[in-house]
């Protein structure tokens, strides 16, 4: 029976603007005695992307609208981090305090992803990165300049969901490795023709990752073994629904 | 550091109404020589908790109203499956041939969730469980009473989503632990308090079994080893956003 791990990176420690976060993984996993093996994925966190990308704003250096600061005092939110908000994407919806925008890339989530978790204890928020299926591209070279085999990037968000209550990890950059598992057009045991069985695996493997690496660890990646991916040049882009297709907004 | 498998359960077979899926279950597991452990989760695709429930409909026994055939000609559709669907629940959105609906159990999803795959070839169709967190509590104590230690259940289906192309197998149905990982009011490592952080594991938990299980084989159940999860009373349902906290339905 094939089996599926999710084995958490422990001991790559703070990330600060301009790190080499392959490196940082390597090192990790050596001082572990662990290894990336042939077959491997590896899923990060957009948190640690972002700060070696830099994508990081102080607080102090944000003066809000307004506008934003009216919205925000009746919802008891910080009016710097509205106005990052607002303006990292377009509003979707705004209702009782929670803003749900479509950011630059075209994902829609709260805030546009910005978020003061996991930065500094509240002074500075994290941006998305800026192209994360460039940021995992760039990842995806490194590891497999080290390495010498390729190691498909995943790099994750937490997002929350319409009609459904909770966040779940979701895939915002992928490189070496296709999104989805395509069963379209394939027979079930029974010789029944399937429909529209596409999957979105790359989402199923950032939320795997996300229930080994918790929000209140230090571990801000994780190696899925086990998983028979398909190779190939695919892009998180690829799972955003196309405005024009979008029932819901 | 603590690892996640994901293990198929192999050999379960065809299941019939009447059937017991944790006598079916343990069986598979033993002829593997495997066993459930403590600390356990099994996830079980709905296609078989529906099947041994008899929630099984004979296309042929349908007769589909004028404004079924009309919609269904139109997008080359089966006019007794779109009936059904339609019947299943009350309509959120409709577009190109796609119908959103609500469901009793308050399920947002495709045509209801009614499906014609790994049935019988395409004769019947098969709907979601009358009660699918009640389908979950039978079967999580069935499991104790033959095992003498709780294992908890989820229930999973596939579901779309608004925003986001593809699939991703979500809970259903839920029994013996919580469907979420509560982190409000938690500090993360730099002391700041998180604030929205409820994360809906058991949605995880369900794609990392959907990883496990393809569409195509014949797993539709799977261990998850290795999660620490919260025992208690959970329920699927506690997944679903109230339609007044809703902002598109």
């Amino acid at each position: 029976m094939p089996e599926i791990r999710a084995i958490p990176i422990d001991g790559i420690g703070e990330v600060r603007p301009g790190d080499d976060l392959a490196a940082l993984m390597l090192t990790a996993l050596k001082q572990k005695r662990r290894a990336f093996k042939q077959g491997d994925i590896v899923v990060v966190t957009h948190k640690i992307v972002s700060k070696a990308e830099g994508q990081i704003v102080p607080l102090a250096s944000v003066m809000p609208s307004r506008k934003a600061v009216a919205w925000s005092q009746k919802y008891r939110l910080d009016p710097r981090l509205t106005e990052i908000a607002w303006s990292e994407g377009s509003i979707v919806r705004q209702h009782h305090g929670v803003t749900i925008t479509e950011t630059a890339h075209g994902f829609v989530c709260a805030n546009s992803g910005v978020d003061a978790s996991n930065v500094d204890g509240g002074a500075s928020v994290v941006l998305l990165p800026r192209d994360p299926d460039q940021s995992a591209q760039k990842l995806h070279r490194a590891l497999k300049r080290h390495l010498g085999f390729a190691v498909p990037v995943i790099i994750s968000d937490s997002f929350g969901r319409a009609w459904r209550e909770g966040l779940t990890e979701v895939a915002i950059g992928i490189a070496g490795m296709k999104p989805y598992r395509d069963s379209r057009g394939a027979r079930d045991p029974y010789g029944y023709k399937l429909k529209v069985t596409l999957e979105a695996v790359a989402d199923e493997l950032a939320g795997m990752a996300g229930l080994a690496c918790g929000k209140l660890t230090r571990l801000p990646a994780c190696i899925i073994r086990g998983y028979p991916f398909q190779p190939g040049r695919g892009r998180a882009r690829d799972l955003i629904r196309a405005r024009e297709r979008d029932m819901f907004r």
